[in-house]
């Protein structure tokens, strides 16, 4: 199927932290449009099962190849590490298929000098050890030492950001172990942006953090240049979906998007 | 329709937090065939529309139903909050439909002297204001002060319990001005019972605390034996569903249901 660069960036998370990576992509490609589909019904992905995340993501896959995507961009760690592969053969050659996790990879081992390496993310990103495998593959000689945070999601959802409480979870996560004498880490969930320089403060800005949003908006600039599909008629439509709405998903938008934005109830599950 | 004492009580929950209630009617009505689900892959419900939660309920009840159940009992605020009327009137005579607010506002009304009484929940069962206004109807001299506490739910299903962390966490809702000078304190979620003990002790033990899985529980057996529905026959049987499996929901059910279990996955949505 031809490609052509009017079509929108199709980009889906399981809520609205993946609005970070939207906000990058809004920043760095200025003249693109996009369509946004957080599946809040089963938010968060973290906890679900494989199988059912792979489900999900190919229903909203067809609801953003309907909406004439050229890009279906994974923005979720979760989704990313356990559906990318089978939702890539399902879209096929109708849209481009980008995940939040090889971008990083090439980031880091094209960038990164050091041998110790952090990643934090949700459960399901971490167990599937995803992040490790793929480095490990292309560097073996990198040391990756990974650590589910699962409690960030619903801290920074529920506000508590730079404060006592969010000093003392990540203290309680970040001290473990496993992470120590890393010298750089991986923000392993589209959400994290949000307390990256909490992170960086606890680690007295000693460690090297690595935002997928950024990298990742970065990928997409070069694989629209590559394809010749960038977009250069101004104006943009932004449309922001959700299968579920409530009123606290679209306050906390904005932390993520850093912008105002109309949420948009869309179920596909019924 | 003929209800039957050996008929299974159904009960379910947007995860396995409901388990404390399910816990608690095994303890006080040891011979009855218990059928638990635990709709994991929309958990949690704290945060989702009540049209999409009615939805779900109406769904699980067809389940429970079709698993030949007495009662279906709602062990889940939120649910309670949003859906039990139109489930009651869904489910018409083929089973005897519970929630866990009317019994814990019964209780309030005949046992409950003070007249300054907080109710915490999710901000589904918070925002609805429905424990607020069913107490107002029976008393309208006392005043409740209600708070949503939504990092609970996360915070105990990660483990943070009995530690430090969980005391900030405790301490920062539970002393917002909101609260002030309360003397009982209704937990209005069925997670909250596993931090009872945190939350009394934050309180040095001079708040009333108001645990619903009890208050249900014993409800059930009032409702079982004014309709001659009590079984009497020995070894029960235990069934436990989730709309999602993971190793995690397993691991925790334990810590809400005080006892090994084994969950079947059965997912209604496909």
């Amino acid at each position: 199927m031809k490609l052509i660069s009017k079509q929108a960036i199709g980009i889906f998370d399981s809520g609205v932290g993946g609005l970070t990576v939207a906000s990058s992509i809004k920043y760095i490609l200025p003249n693109e449009n996009i369509i946004y589909f957080g599946d809040t019904a089963h938010l968060p992905y973290g906890d679900k099962s494989s199988e059912s995340i792979k489900y999900y993501s190919k229903k909203i896959a067809d609801f953003l190849l309907g909406n004439n995507c050229k890009i279906i961009l994974i923005a979720c760690n979760t989704a990313s590490a356990s559906a990318y592969k089978e939702l890539k053969e399902y879209v096929d050659n109708k849209a481009v298929v980008i995940n939040v996790i090889d971008p990083v990879v090439q980031h880091v081992i094209q960038n990164v000098k050091s041998l110790k390496v952090g990643v934090i993310g949700t459960k399901g990103t971490i167990n599937s050890g995803t992040y490790e495998k793929k480095i490990k593959e292309l560097n073996s000689k990198m040391v990756i030492k990974s650590l589910p945070t699962p409690l960030f999601v619903p801290m920074i959802e529920e506000g508590f950001i730079y404060d006592d409480i969010s000093n003392a979870i990540i203290r309680s996560y970040l001290s473990k172990d496993n992470l120590k004498n890393i010298d750089t880490l991986i923000l392993g969930c589209t959400h994290y942006p949000v307390i990256k320089n909490q992170i960086r403060k606890f680690y007295d800005f000693r460690v090297n953090i690595i935002d997928s949003s950024r990298i990742v908006a970065n990928f997409v600039k070069k694989i629209l240049h590559e394809n010749n599909l960038v977009n250069t008629k101004t104006n943009p439509d932004y449309s922001f979906y959700v299968s579920d709405y409530t009123e606290t998903f679209e306050k906390i938008s904005e932390m993520f998007f850093e912008h105002k934005i109309h949420l948009k109830k869309m179920d596909l599950w019924k």
